[in-house]
């Protein structure tokens, strides 16, 4: 089996399996409890929070520990908006269901969401954001990096414009951290949305970063964790996992990167030199190193995972994270695709676990079923396939 | 060690750790994904959801998947509540702050909540709901059994009472589930939560059971997951793990309760016998197996934590879920407990990996502790200690 689909989620790398297993096993305490087991629960996650923390240059006491990037995404918008009631809210036509649906939610309540549109590479442009600005602007929230076609944004530009405006910023950058540096103190930003499922670290944990001073109100009431910001028993295990996943994934971003583009580039060349009429998506310079798209042209995308899944080779068409399968790609509607291109994508996002073997064998997997596909395709004379 | 705080958080059963261990190797798939990978995952998640539904006799689709008890309390309130802008809550002044601080919030939005007294075994009565409802009493929610002192409360009765009135009912079951048999469609209950890590599952993992017909709204938006109702990449690991802690609890309970009972037997007994000026408080009857609550006048129950913290022996002054552990306990307090006796509470909850030989050695403990404590205590003359 070939997994190609690391932008949906990751292996757990084995250094945080091993760090995770004493708190199922022997450290199982509650970390509010006062007695011995509760405090070695209580140490073990403020040591993670440090090494969360150190991934993103934020300080320990930044980071809001959540069940995940969706929750991190929510308490953001949710948390900002309940302190502003009925104000105005500006994110990007590309965003991920988890910002998308809170803001459509808003809406429905009577705030006003303003969509920024992209160019063709999946950019947004700061100049759109300046237009958009008014006087009860509230929140500003774009990605950090498109999770299906992996356009990085120019995040820095766009906080600079909200911090004249002292407009509160945030970054789903849940497809960024881990891949390319991010520093929260750099950028200047407010908010910043991190999961560890997409690092290798283990599903159902992710952080908010919450620059200090900066007020949001909870999305979940209860016992008070997360000095009354998350309540609910810490889930001790997996945030010493995301602890751990965040350390490797710091120590060794750039031999990590190294990999990751030596793997696109093979990937991406091949392709394109390879298989005729296919184009790859997205912006050619700004983008993660793990992410490749593709646009085959005459061959519908679901098909050829299917060809690829029969073929032991695991790949996506886009957004894995939403189980809407059978809708139409937003972000590629919105980067002005026809839906002949929007049908005919497939993204291949590699990890720190794949192999240029693994690159070379899915490349002539890749070439055998989309000639396959297009031998039957109804485009077939359009392109004298 | 001696771990006696199983109400706060039990150890991880070594079955469920090795039911998990795959699912962050090898089937570390998005179970939104349409590849093997993804739909492993996929079918991993059903059939834990089909064990978590078998524990309290749901149908599988009634069973929807949180990060935890509080998430699940959370969900239950804010998911009726919102649908029912401004209306009636009626819950108890025992319940845990998963409970309370939603109420609270809803209380400051413009809802009226009732609290429900309890009488000095924490039990609410059916009596006092009955006066309680009005016209716009949208919900009420009353926990299954109290985690302070264990008192099980007349749920089915109250259950009754709701749906004459065509009531939503939600229980907090956090505290029941897995030590005594709850059965969702003989109790014609309409929420009910859970939580994996109370019944030696992981953290991070829980339940709301949603009785089919009954209509919440989501607190998470996103990729639509769990039909919409909890957005976020399921945790996939856990959700297995919770799934194989459900199913050990269902087919142990017999021997489990047998066992839970003989130690709790032995300890009140032993305590009660040997260490005067003591009361076990809660019900005498209506009690989860696994529960035993002291009220040992004249110490202060912190420092009998610490001393017994001492000794190798975890154990609570009541509530652990929560990190406010300097406030006074609500429970107690709405039991009529004076102050001394509130102070004076230790909470000793056992577990299935308990021992007798440890009760011993508990109570040996105990004994002398409480002693030292008295011997230096300002009511060392009122009590002739």
């Amino acid at each position: 089996m070939i997994y190609l689909d690391n932008a949906a989620s990751t292996p757990v790398h084995e250094k945080v399996i091993e760090e995770m297993l004493p708190y199922f096993r022997e450290q199982y305490g509650n970390p509010s409890s006062i007695h011995k087991h509760g405090r070695l629960a209580n140490v073990a996650i403020q040591n993670a929070r440090k090494r969360i923390a150190s991934l993103i240059n934020a300080d320990s006491n930044e980071i809001l520990i959540t069940s995940g990037g969706t929750e991190s995404n929510n308490t953001a918008i949710y948390g900002i908006a309940s302190q502003n009631k009925g104000k105005h809210i500006i994110t990007s036509s590309i965003e991920h269901d988890a910002i998308l649906e809170p803001c459509k939610h808003l809406e429905k309540q009577g705030y006003r969401i303003s969509f920024l549109p992209v160019d063709k590479h999946g950019s947004t442009n700061p100049e759109d954001l300046k237009k958009e600005i008014s006087s009860d602007t509230c929140l500003i929230t774009i990605m950090y990096a498109n999770n299906e076609v992996g356009t990085i944004q120019p995040i820095k530009e766009m906080v600079q414009i909200a911090k004249e405006k002292n407009i509160a910023f945030h970054t789903d950058a849940v497809q960024a951290v881990g891949k390319i540096p991010v520093d929260v103190k750099d950028l200047g930003i407010d908010l910043l949305s991190i999961s560890s499922h997409k690092i290798n670290g283990p599903k159902g944990v992710g952080a908010l970063y919450v620059k200090k001073g900066v007020k949001i109100s909870p999305l979940i009431l209860g016992g008070g964790q997360e000095n009354g910001f998350r309540s609910g028993t810490e889930n001790v295990a997996s945030i010493v996992g995301f602890g751990m996943a965040c350390e490797l994934s710091k120590n060794n971003m750039d031999v990590n990167t190294i990999h990751l583009k030596k793997l696109t580039a093979k990937l991406v060349s091949r392709v394109l030199q390879e298989i005729p009429t296919t184009t790859i998506n997205g912006h050619p310079d700004m983008r993660t190193p793990n992410n490749t798209h593709f646009t085959f042209l005459g061959v519908n995308g679901e098909d050829l995972i299917i060809k690829l899944d029969e073929n032991k080779i695991s790949a996506s068409t886009g957004s894995a994270c939403s189980v809407k399968i059978q809708k139409a790609s937003h972000v590629l509607k919105a980067m002005g695709f026809s839906h002949e291109q929007v049908t005919g994508s497939l993204r291949l996002t590699v990890g720190i676990t794949n192999t240029e073997q693994e690159i070379d064998e899915t490349v002539d997997t890749l070439k055998k079923v989309v000639q396959e596909l297009r031998a039957v395709s109804p485009y077939k004379s359009k392109y004298n396939f």
